[in-house]
């Protein structure tokens, strides 16, 4: 049963804009990033074909609260919890840390909620529960760590 | 005074991701693409020189709700409105509606805040009052179109 | 028959970088969108369904050279040119102009080349020739706008 | 002396399109990425403070030809050679490697040609010699590697 991933990343020059730090659009791609690791971490791949039937996990929510920039070059942990687990989706948390910093600080927090769906006969998708293969992996991180 | 503005985008090929529709962190970049238009629109570029002293408006906050998919040369319309104006800070709320869709449809609502910063003598940042040139011509929305 | 397209964007802040100017990267993105409304100028769809059997376009080169940088909000015209048509092929030149320079200048030019696919019943793509219907449509351009 | 680099990179969702392949504006990002990990592997940052007066790396050309696709969670090698040093210009080539396959499949080869600049008091850029103390540490690979 995992609740978390830590993932790092080191920004590179495409992630950053004018302003001279990383554009927020890209706090969402590290995101996603960290969410596909951690599926990885416990035996699955977000679009492997080891799950039958096969389910996607579009995303209904996201969002993100920025504290401080990040640089060129700068390395973040990307820290995900599992904040929540439903039948049919799934809740994270992610902190964003910057590593070389002294002390270690925290960035920006952001959230995103994935539904897991099939696909119907006729192409579109419909909401269903998440395989037990794979919500068997899976549980709600401690409090503790969510606040 | 403005407190709105549409702006209008083709769902670009490097917009989607191979689940076939528009990646989720580029309704992000669309949101920004609408609110420095609605800068233009009002007579300001978000860069430009033509207020003293130059003032940058970093995001504090960033979320959207997703609804339906986005897909390739689908037309969105990014309906930009001020849903809260503080002496240092604006909200937006970003509703973006698929025109090529009969009827149109809503396909997913964001917010932003970004708050209005002046660089320090020392090169760091510092938030102060958004410029009145700026926060004359700028105005919250009727409540009735943020709901 | 139709040999030329010329496409204009606006430099948005997502496409910048901290050095200020376009991500070099993102002159191959405007490359592809002036070349779908290409396609589209045509009555095609590069993704389209009207088109049996079903093809698509990988690129199997492309390149740039930079004159001039390009920088926010600068509007910029992709002018799209057929250099070279081939059974199976189809080459593109590209030249970047900035508008709103006077006088306008040229900043960059660019080529691809896309090879026209069809799915094999066992998934796997192989080279084949472009449907009459859009060979029919298309032409190299004259000499002396190619040089 | 340093004349290679090889960086490794895992294919992410958003690196993806419509095709179910990763987007070949995206080889253009990774030739970067590896560009400025070859930097720090001889002391330097791209953007570092460390070298003065500062210079700065422009592209003046970019180009990739393309093999086979690469896919989402694809491990991909970037090997950077210099295969170029002038008194003001670099020039390296990439060869892309996707690692999970067997045996290890060349996916497509880059080449970018960069000038070293420095700011004139004026604020424009102006090609200058690369400073000693970066150029003393490059020098072009073997002959055999980069045929």
């Amino acid at each position: 049963m995992a609740y978390q991933f830590k993932a790092v990343r080191r920004v590179e020059f495409s992630d950053t804009d004018m302003a001279g730090i990383m554009h927020y659009s890209n706090f969402f791609r590290f995101m996603e990033t960290a969410e596909h690791a951690f599926f990885r971490s416990i035996g699955f791949s977000i679009v492997s074909d080891n799950v039958e039937p096969r389910v996607g996990w579009p995303r209904v929510h996201a969002s993100c609260d920025f504290k401080a920039p990040l640089r060129f070059e700068d390395e973040v942990e990307i820290h995900l919890l599992v904040s929540e687990k439903k039948s049919k989706a799934l809740s994270y948390l992610f902190i964003f840390r910057k590593l070389n910093a002294k002390p270690v600080v925290e960035i920006a927090r952001g959230a995103v909620t994935v539904v897991c769906v099939r696909r119907r006969p006729d192409g579109s998708m419909a909401a269903c529960n998440i395989p037990p293969v794979i919500a068997d992996k899976i549980q709600v991180a401690p409090a503790g760590l969510l606040s």
